[in-house]
């Protein structure tokens, strides 16, 4: 028991540690930075690090991105170095001149961060402190390198094989549920009930990622709904005073919504690996599932149609499904695929379309980006390999019969806007 | 409770879940290699990393030779196109250009072994393939280079945020236990009731390092012992018979043994941290403690006296004891560290040179190599950064006036030979 | 790992493992209860257990009333054999005639809620069956006597020994935090984020009794604040606007609130031990809190005001706290216990009488019971034994010196009321 | 997380907190037992608890004995008390004078063992000091009395709705494991890398149960082989360098050990619910076993053997199994139960007698008690009911066919002899 007891008190530990406030120190951040990455002793180093970090965290905005401009200026890559190492290394290969390469090629921004990361409590700073760099520096170039560095790292460090699934349900602490409740994208939970109505009864599931360096902060959460058969309608599914259904009756697993939850880790993504976990874990427990669906918005349906000047009635059914239904077969990018982000999504994971509902979110949101409409993206367990691959080569879209017909009811009434206008 | 339950049962399944074996697949190791780097679905990307890991497990030394050397050349760095990339990206800096100048500027094997990473159980697959890589291929140039993008990016995937301090106690899994066991490497263990004896008495800690990917391999471990002032033998320190302390009436606290754990992890240190954290987590508990101190071999001293051609005998302790402090003062490296490695780590720590003592380890190892003597390295935690500087910068030795002068009683007697000719 | 892993599985699956609902069967609830007595086989007991288990749960009102006077009668005392078994006990004392008063010493009821106990659960079902009986059956000696025989054995099953003190914290699980809303009976939680404002700040802390074969349910919690010095008024100390204070910098701990969760446990006392190790434990954790004392309502007041035909003012302060302070000195019942059961409960514990705050509680509930006034009982832990003994003996009220002069204040102007007629 | 680490740390803690030795208090031990049973504060019985059962830990067996003896007398039931008591309770059956019946109906030692309970740690301080009584004072009717107090308290607070079954592996703490090797009793573990073969390869397990009070102390364990068909060989399934099976592959679970620890809990009996508690887990785990079955000695064999004048060759296979056969089916008790203890056991608990091995443990203790002969025990989940009423109606034994005609084979031979003789 020893063992999880201190990992336990280590992680909590480590959340306080970074807490104690330092005293003042009269060196300016640009120093405190140079003598960081001069640092030789790692107890110096840590020191500095945490006193950085402090001082970022008491910036505010304007500060923050002198702070940014500073780091990816002072700390840039050293072309002409790059360039010797690298003739270095090609004349003469060998560990010495490959290891002299090897730390010319990476800024000393890199170097920077790691050091910073090296702070108990560190991760999570760093991972605030990119949100704020791609809220503030989408258009400087200088920035765009450095968010490029921050995301370089991260990925290195919430790569796959370091994350971990965790149920979240009613029992879970209250801590995590409350940025359940704040990070939710797609349907808003309301309340504290409402959340105890998602997380609750019996057909109620939600998964969440998490990272050992940031054990109170998802990063990625999906909930779902054990059903009998595919839903077609969100607030149906919602509905405050529908009878739970007995898990082990379900055949279904619907991915209602699924909300990244840190800006900072954009670029990396987890989507993927979520809804296949959460669907092989599912099927081990309940054997009755046959089914992966999500329920999803179409969230550019409305601007595409505005766009292209087509009219559009959310209370007409066939004509707003048969509307959606060609919208998401045939309106593309430029580079063929589809304009519909969720779409590209799912379809790039390798499920197919399944299925076009009308009149099946009429909340606000869902009457203003997607008309109204949903769809069921269909996970087959044993084709979804098959089906990513036809997507990556071609951008085929693997659609049901049901959607490409709904799709040519509407080509035939008018022809489809050419794909480039999209 | 979840929350936990979970965080085990995943890190169960984990080490479970690389274990089913595949069937046999047709394609060769090079070209499932090449399918590996080509695959855009994160599932199959897994499915080829298990394979390759798999089968690289089932591998003889020969067939692993091979391996590294076609990984090494087939994803070497194209030096062409880093050169073209970093050209575009000084003429125009912007998010495009370093995008593509981070791409081509670590070789493709980097992002093989990241996606070898990918597999649950594959950070400790990449440990012990390094282990391999560093056992066969220290003469190849191409495999040093190799061995340093492994370390490249075990670096980044162990660094200090993520290392988790745990004690070790009798109450600990018995597969580790059995580690602890296999990996000391300073005074062996050879029995479970010797384990015992470090283990269980009040007076007695270990403490190791573990990584939440490789929850049950230790990545290196101290061994402490609690004594009322400082210990000159390492014999009657361990003596089987002796009465244990009650851990209240510790002043000092003896660090007497550090393994490191994992030849592929070399060169990523952890010992530092690890010394400064176990002295700063028991002087929190333990708030007796005044002193933390080690009890250290010597073990370049034999090798450095024969090449010296000094002749010396282990039982005249006062002549014995000036001649290593005499040693470790004054024989360097041309460099102007030490000669003596477990010198150079506690002074390059911060440590100072606190005593010698001679006729302090009479075991055959010890008499062997450090002609008995062992020394005392004191951590004065309030002075340990001054001497780390000073150490780094100048290479001066901080030692105790009784080092300098049982060395400058040697010096006296026989001239010391130049530093040079060590 | 695997202990606490199994551990925790263990207890999920006890909760579950309930659940499953039985098919029909055809006996009667009374030739269940009578097969259950006489069943041999631990399986065929613990079948029998949970089907009557079940059963109950399902009964309304009236048949719970009627199974608890089945269950009195059927397996009441046998007054006869006990005094058979005694006389041969008493003739020839001996293991085998003790063995034979024992079983008839205690009626069979007892027999039949162990083995109700000894379904996955049903600690939790009897707790609840206790409750009911308390509710239904005060005035029924037979039912009377089954609660004595229900209290017998879950004193013995939820003795000090086995209960385990826990946080209740912001981190706590969101089911055990919506128990704590539920069972504060003191003031009231009107929300979550009420509980948070209860919980958060780092001056907040909450500590419950748990038992192990009820993980789900708290048995009794106490509030606590951590203040600089001792506070006055309720409102003040729960006020939403307020600085929370630094944990380190507070002296005294305030315990606000404490709550009995289980009706079904009443008679069995966890207050007085819930007191003392909180206070030892945040002493423990807190070195610089010096003062452990309560916030509590004098919820007899206005009754015995208006009793006694005393006119109060809740806004005339002094004249309000000097009331407050005669009664609780002088207003005695006939046992010479004060009339205030909060009184009784922490001058029994060994507390004092340490301060009496008029306008401290201007709540409605405070207002009606206590005229406003809260008082500060303290418990100094060098001398809480030697006041409970005084108390125990002679029921003397140790209080301070202000109270007394606050009292004889009142005492002066007009003549207490008898005790007699409290 | 805060739960649970609370519960850990509370377990230490408890384990801890009974160690700080007392200062020595001029009191006998006699006045502490008066002082304790007088005590009305919780703290100051804790206190005087804690006294004497530190004071209990330093007696010798003899200075024990009489402190059982004083407690047995000083402590016994007031026959007069409860008489009076039990006459007022029948005249007036009311809360009251059934309260009052019951405190008389139980002698004051019971009280006096639930206070000492309530130190933490005093539960098992309470089965150690029972394991003395047990030890020392068979003989003695008052010391028999006072152990069937302790029993029955005991048996009251290690019910089975307290118990948890836990998994015993190779990666359990060591603390736990040299526990496990000191108390098997059936097949001795001789070393560490011997409990290493019983714990770590896929194809064995080990269970026991554990009492949240007792955190350290298994209650009982069993050891179980999964193996392809029913084994006939103890050494044979213990070989060193047999080949381990994967578990999916087998089609039986041998139990082939079953040891209780706590000889304080002698009378307790945990046994049958382990077997059947383990056999159901192993099921849902592992879908392929088909058999649960033992492989048990015949301890009582050659005693009788011996007492019945029957000679015997280990060695001749046929005749010992026809031997054995007879006596488990044919040598009875007076109350008509089998002679052999083991058979008693399994059969009552619902097994059937499937198959009897000569040659079958030929260690020595094997040899010197069964002849080394062994047994299988089936227990078949889907009739253990059947077969335990059966049993405990009319004490017939359902045995295989073969094992019936294995003893008619020997009843052939030579008469049994009159069960009476038994």
């Amino acid at each position: 028991m020893t063992l999880l007891a201190d990992l336990l008190s280590t992680v909590f530990e480590r959340r306080a540690r970074i807490g104690p406030i330092l005293r003042r120190d009269p060196r300016s951040t640009e120093a405190l930075i140079a003598d960081l990455m001069a640092a030789t002793s790692e107890t110096a180093a840590i020191a500095l690090a945490r006193r950085i970090l402090q001082r970022y965290a008491e910036m505010d905005d304007d500060t923050r991105l002198g702070f940014f401009r500073h780091v990816a200026e002072a700390c840039d890559l050293d072309a002409g170095a790059l360039r010797e190492a690298l003739g270095r290394y090609e004349a003469d290969p060998s560990g010495t001149t490959y290891r002299a390469f090897i730390a010319a090629s990476e800024p000393p921004r890199q170097e920077l961060i790691r050091r910073l990361n090296n702070v108990p409590g560190g991760t999570e700073r760093l991972v605030q402190m990119r949100a704020d760099l791609r809220r503030m520096g989408r258009d400087e170039p200088a920035l765009q390198a450095l968010d490029l560095d921050f995301r370089n790292l991260l990925r290195s460090w919430f790569n796959r094989g370091f994350l971990v699934l965790r149920p979240i349900s009613w029992e879970s602490p209250a801590h995590i549920l409350e940025k359940i409740i704040a990070y939710e994208a797609v349907h808003a939970i309301t309340s504290w009930s409402d959340l105890r109505r998602r997380l609750k009864p019996e057909d109620r599931r939600c998964f969440a990622f998490f990272h050992p360096a940031m054990p109170d902060e998802p990063l990625i959460f999906v909930e779902v709904a054990l059903t009998k058969g595919i839903p077609g309608s969100i607030q149906a599914l919602l509905a405050e005073d529908r009878a739970p259904l007995d898990a082990d009756e379900a055949d279904t697993a619907v991915f209602y919504s699924i909300s990244n939850c840190q800006p900072g880790l954009a670029g990396i993504s987890f989507g993927n690996s979520l809804i296949k976990q959460v669907a092989s874990d599912l099927s081990a427990e309940l054997p009755g599932l046959k089914t992966f669906v999500t329920l999803s918005p179409v969230p550019g349906l409305v601007r595409w149609l505005d766009r292209e000047g087509i009219a559009w009635d959310a209370s007409d059914r066939k004509a707003m499904s048969s509307l959606a239904a060609h919208y998401l077969l045939n309106a593309k990018r430029p580079d063929g695929q589809p304009v519909d982000p969720v779409a590209r999504f799912h379809l790039g994971n390798g499920a197919m379309l399944q299925a076009v509902h009308a009149d099946a979110d009429v909340s606000e949101n869902g009457l203003t980006q997607s008309g109204g409409v949903m769809v069921n993206y269909l996970y087959d367990l044993g084709r979804v390999e098959k089906f990513h691959d036809r997507y990556a080569e071609t951008h085929e879209i693997t659609a049901a019969q049901g959607v490409k017909s709904l799709a040519s009811a509407r080509d035939k009434r008018a022809p489809a806007p050419a794909p480039a206008s999209a």
